[in-house]
């Protein structure tokens, strides 16, 4: 329970700061451009409450890394508040690029407000996700604002890249495993690695520290993707919220389905003639699974994994709150032990 | 022609600089995105030149404004692209909310990649304007950079913040006149302004030198609005490359059409029922200007202009370059003398 004890403070002084943060936006005038915002992230609107706040894990990983460096996590408030709202605006843009109507359960911005207010919306979430990285300078230093904002912007860009990715496989019927890793590098790993990276800054650690614990954030990322990947396809409903087989529904790209499309067998060929239906769902996973397809991924989960649990060793965590973050680590990868 | 002579090398380089910063997105397997900014930009693809890179005015400013403090203008010159980048940013993004589909006689990036990826080239650009901006730590100093990044973000807020107003007001026929300048402020006059203070500030002019400038920039913003809403309706269509009377044609909440609800006459009634037709228009033009809003909004573009030629008066601008930069203001005000 060392995870949960010690995040509960922690989690309250992040709400905390993100209002704070997002309440710059609120002047009078633009009471309803402010309500965008506060409805996305969760606390006003149909539905408002924890559910639809999220779990603020790359904030958490943030705070935990600064103090597993053994330095207060306070200081390290601003960069939190900043990763928390820089995730929210590619959520709020990704809803629409997607065409979701849903988010944890709510109509999305876009669905809402329409595609011209969602897209500004998210890019003044965008700003205010900078100016709260730059307070830095208040609570630490003007060098490590900089350091933080260079790497945030680099993080950005690599989440745009990502994204374009993403977007340009859609249309391509000639992908390979090989197309999987920068896409979800830029996707997933770059922001949850700057997370990393950025908590121990904040703590003014070693470069080496520094760079242990930005190699733990990647591969975290990497290894949650694709054991998110696997539970899109062979997930158990009742526990992951969407509907089973979600991923073969909606044509995403996932590492099983590269995987399944490299082989060039019976699922590619079906793949390759439009899209899944409910009723043929079930029999394709069964048909993906076959072919290797879940058994590779898990490999490479464990693998990622592995490697992620011993680039944390490497980082050295201290105290209580190198506890917390291992379990963090652990409960992110479904591992209990 | 000392504007023409001064101004020649400093649009040079600001082009160099901007291409070396969109370069930074060029990596392997990412060549089209690369392409989409380069495309809007006006380097590559149909129609790419000149006519397709706009004039560059914020960032000439911006220099301009730095020489005339007595300085080098090459030390601001991260800021200077910074301001284009930002600039272009939100053109991507206005074309998708206005759903345009030209600028400057091409297709515009939605128009010819979609509404998806479009929103990512634009975040792209906005992260690259960001990265820009940082560079300042090299050519000037840490703190500059961290100034300059405040602002810009500051900056960023103002421009969502007007364009949810210019969004927000399609919708609403009980406007009055209080209503523009708001949405002007943010959505025109704020980065103009952060051009001049900008680059007062990378020049290490004195506070109340910065503060003349950023006044001024903002005046100009507002007046250059205000004319550009005259002649968006009364300008000859041959110089201003818009058709005569557009912005009744589409519907702008501009400071005539403002001026003219607030009469609540002949004008205002028409406007009430709906869209106009290109063969009313010349009549409603006419109308218009009949109930006083020409007259109004000249008015108010010459008072702002002569504050703003105050403003420029009070920063005290030094040499060749403050003799350009009053010119380069009252060529963008129509005044020839």
């Amino acid at each position: 329970m060392t995870l949960q004890s010690f995040s509960g403070p922690l989690l309250v002084a992040i709400e905390d700061e993100l209002r704070r943060v997002v309440a710059y936006a609120r002047q009078p005038g633009l009471e309803e451009m402010h309500l965008m915002l506060a409805y996305h992230m969760g606390w006003e609107g149909a539905g408002a409450g924890p559910e639809a706040q999220g779990k603020r894990i790359r904030p958490l990983l943030l705070l935990l890394v600064s103090a597993a460096c053994d330095r207060h996590w306070q200081p390290a408030l601003p960069a939190a508040a900043a990763v928390e709202l820089l995730h929210n605006f590619s959520l709020i843009h990704d809803d629409i690029q997607d065409q979701s109507p849903l988010r944890r359960g709510r109509e999305t911005v876009w669905k809402r407000w329409g595609i011209a207010q969602a897209v500004n919306a998210g890019d003044a979430m965008f700003a205010l996700a900078q100016m709260s990285m730059l307070r830095l300078s208040e609570s630490i230093s003007t060098e490590t604002a900089l350091h933080g904002a260079r790497l945030f912007q680099e993080t950005t860009l690599a989440l745009t890249q990502g994204q374009y990715l993403d977007l340009a496989y859609e249309a391509r019927g000639d992908l390979t495993l090989d197309a999987y890793w920068p896409m979800v590098s830029g996707k997933t790993a770059a922001l949850i690695s700057s997370c990393a990276r950025l908590g121990a800054q904040a703590a003014l650690a070693a470069s080496t520290v520094c760079d242990a614990y930005s190699r733990f954030g990647r591969l975290l990322g990497l290894a949650f993707q694709a054991l998110d990947d696997m539970l899109g396809i062979w997930g158990d409903a009742a526990l992951t919220g969407k509907s089973a087989e979600s991923d073969l529904l909606s044509g995403k790209k996932s590492l099983p389905v590269l995987f399944g499309l490299q082989q060039n067998g019976p699922f590619a060929a079906r793949w390759a003639q439009g899209p899944v239906t409910p009723g043929e769902a079930p029999g394709l996973a069964a048909q993906l699974e076959k072919e290797g397809a879940r058994d590779y991924t898990q490999e490479q989960a464990n693998l990622l994994t592995d490697q992620a649990l011993q680039a944390l060793k490497d980082a050295q965590p201290r105290g209580e709150a190198g506890l917390a973050l291992e379990e963090l680590a652990r409960k992110l990868l479904g591992r209990r032990a």
